[in-house]
């Protein structure tokens, strides 16, 4: 792993604990604030622009619900670019849903710049690969 | 938009027109062949490296079901990276499917490093945002 690699995954991480914690000001700092911001939660449409997104959390983080953590990390970084793919699970429990999480370089710290997490579920639309689980 | 977003929407809509076509040739030469490259069919588990997308995808394009056809798209450029987030549904039908698509620049080409697909569904491990559809 390369140490930017590493920086993004510590970044990914700060993100889940912003969300495990419900700290919506960290989670508003991990955002990007320059670089146009979207995200695809689970089963929600599309988010696009800042005040959306950190509405959505807004509302995501007041529930009182277990905390969602991340395993299997894996970064990705190209420039001043970077996505980490995960699952991510209710804390002790199974992982029940995919991420991506894309990362920008602003003003030198990495910053989110979209989030999608979906569920893990037999798909509809496509067939599955033999052995896939 | 920018020339840019329009050249990553170009190859966007070209990933869509292989999917459609079921072409595995074109398909191929879609994704990235210097860097590493990640995919996330929805309900399936994460797949690593080329070898194991261009076997979903050999998989999933024997598949004789409707055309999957991408909608609302928007890209996103930062450097030699960039990404699309979309609507993917089967063709003349509603939307089912939210995606995400990141590119790089390999070799003057927008090329595909990660593919994420997910149901548009009820989330289970997340509140509903009040209006959201």
């Amino acid at each position: 792993m390369t140490q930017e690699e590493a920086r993004v995954l510590v970044c990914n991480q700060a993100f889940y604990d912003a969300f495990a914690r419900r700290d919506l000001a960290a989670m508003d700092r991990l955002w990007a604030s320059d670089a146009a911001v979207t995200c695809f939660h689970p089963g929600w449409d599309l988010l696009i622009g800042r005040d959306a997104v950190m509405a959505s959390w807004r509302a995501i983080l007041r529930d009182e619900g277990p905390p969602i953590e991340a395993s299997r990390e894996r970064a990705f970084v190209a420039g001043d670019a970077a996505f980490v793919v995960c699952l991510e699970g209710l804390r002790g429990g199974e992982p029940s849903l995919a991420a991506t999480n894309i990362f920008t370089r602003e003003h030198g710290e990495w910053r989110l710049v979209h989030h999608h997490a979906g569920h893990l579920a037999q798909p509809a639309a496509r067939p599955r690969m033999p052995g896939a689980n």
